[in-house]
């Protein structure tokens, strides 16, 4: 079976494409278990680091139709739908939002209904829906009310999933996820970066500054969790999913100084003093709007899964990003 | 000011017109009335039975960026946003629906952002943005996990219509109307055209066709009711709607065999023998997707209103539609 993965440059991307080649199958349209024979990795820039005769490095623009079609050929039976602009730049950058955001995502859904092959998609979504007026926990009956236009184009596309996959022109999966931390690589311009900023660079002996104070709640899911939910996603049968939408994935109520505190346990109390702590009105706006807390009773039914605790996120990234 | 009414020669667009006209007034941006100096009546068809000279008719397709250029100039302060493929052609047809229902939407927002002087919008979603596993009563709080192409297609359009607002670029207003009833006029292509059938056609003393049983619950609102409504949504300040995104306006809980009875008690209970139930396993379906029972709160709150009961809703078409 053939495997589209947008956003496949993409730290998750990557991340997901690594855990597939090392599964070796997925769920094919029966349910059963498949051979994946090839992972197409579609993205702005050539994803890199890959050698393995079963992924293709694809670049081009998601929102272009023709990059789309060459992408998800009616072979392709799996798409994880990753590609995205990120909250603080669909903020800045209203059009790129929508275009990425929004057009890419109907786009891609358009093409799977043109193949005619109802291929599962797993449609990544984000707690950036839920906003304004909310109760102190988050439930699985809150409605979307997005303070920002990544969580409104990420709720436009949850519907669009859904009813695309009701008509049978998809088999559609919305997962909300929570922030995932602790990223490797560079700063992005999600208003999120700093959740991970704020361990990577100290680990790495470099400042971080936190442009919001320590109590600030984090709704976290660790990169490993994530892409195993991610695969769980998939490979849950459609029937699972109900007629509810969008699913809020499992994560950990933390907080900003907590983090910073479980970093130095883990790797040493001169970590923390690496941390700058200088507000950013702009990112403290649109961060103030998403919940820290939340109960996921629906996906933890589902065997979706979440840390344990925030020490263990820490070393996890230690262990698969430093080592 | 100018007004624009997009569905303006649908049955509640000119009934919207002429309560405008008689009115004479609406709020400008400042909030204090202004005279009415024109209103665009913009639909396929010519809107027809006007003669004021405040009337300006004009056809077009409301998802043509042309057409929406020159419906709504930077001289126009308010936007009634009617039109709409109705929910079964949108559940037959899904491209149209998207093409009328989505994009024509998103064109009419983006010609308001362009012309830069946030007109006030008022958009008319529908209680099909609610559907699936409901509580026995859908309260202001209950998220929009729409069944049907149409309710998916309008929860999409009220999450640009915050966003778009929030960002500035219109005043947005979006209200959830329930079933309107009695439509005079001939039956459409709504799954819930029997609604008002079933009142129309026997008070004209014409056999009707209802498709779905007795019991079926309805959220019912008179088409006085729902203009009125819709003048107060433009009227208030935008203060008023806060960050919860879409209003569930107020309506009357009742069951087509209430309805039916409602016509005996008003017109003689010969009417009621002209009333011929046979189920039609499609509409039925979309029907029993949405909900027959609300608390509205905040709409009520926020001094929207509601018929007294539905002998008074068989009373007001008679007034308004037969003498």
């Amino acid at each position: 079976m053939e495997v589209l993965i947008t956003g496949g440059a993409g730290f998750l991307g990557s991340k997901l494409a690594r855990q597939l080649l090392a599964r070796g199958t997925l769920a094919g349209p029966s349910g059963q278990p498949e051979k994946i024979s090839r992972i197409t990795l579609l993205d702005q820039v050539a994803a890199q680091g890959f050698d393995d005769p079963r992924i293709a490095v694809m670049t081009g623009d998601a929102a272009d139709a023709a990059v789309i079609a060459k992408a998800l050929t009616p072979s392709v039976q799996s798409v994880f739908h990753l590609a995205a602009v990120v909250s603080g730049e669909a903020e800045s950058d209203f059009d790129l939002g929508m275009r990425i955001n929004l057009d890419a995502t109907r786009i891609l859904l358009e093409q799977a209904r043109k193949n005619g092959n109802r291929p599962r998609v797993v449609f990544t979504s984000s707690v950036a829906v839920f906003g304004g007026d909310l109760p102190p926990k988050v439930l699985d009956t809150t409605p979307a009310t997005p303070q920002g236009s990544y969580g409104a184009q990420k709720a436009m596309c949850e519907l669009m999933v859904t009813d695309y996959s009701r008509k049978g022109f998809v088999d559609g999966r919305s997962l909300r996820l929570p922030t995932v931390t602790v990223r490797p690589g560079k700063a992005n311009k999600a208003a999120s970066s700093f959740a991970s900023g704020i361990i990577r660079e100290p680990l790495n002996g470099v400042v971080s500054i936190c442009p919001v104070p320590p109590d600030t709640k984090v709704w976290a899911l660790s990169p490993r969790s994530t892409v195993h939910n991610l695969i769980h996603a998939h490979e849950l049968d459609s029937a699972a999913f109900g007629s509810a939408g969008a699913v809020n994935l499992p994560g950990l109520t933390t907080t900003v100084g907590e983090m910073v505190a479980a970093m130095g346990r883990v790797a040493g109390a001169e970590t923390m003093k690496l941390v700058e702590w200088k507000e950013d009105p702009a990112i403290l706006r649109l961060v103030r709007t998403w919940p820290g807390d939340f109960v996921t009773a629906r996906a933890e039914k589902m065997g979706f899964v979440h840390d344990a605790n925030f020490d263990e996120v820490v070393k996890a990234y230690v262990e698969e990003e430093l080592r």
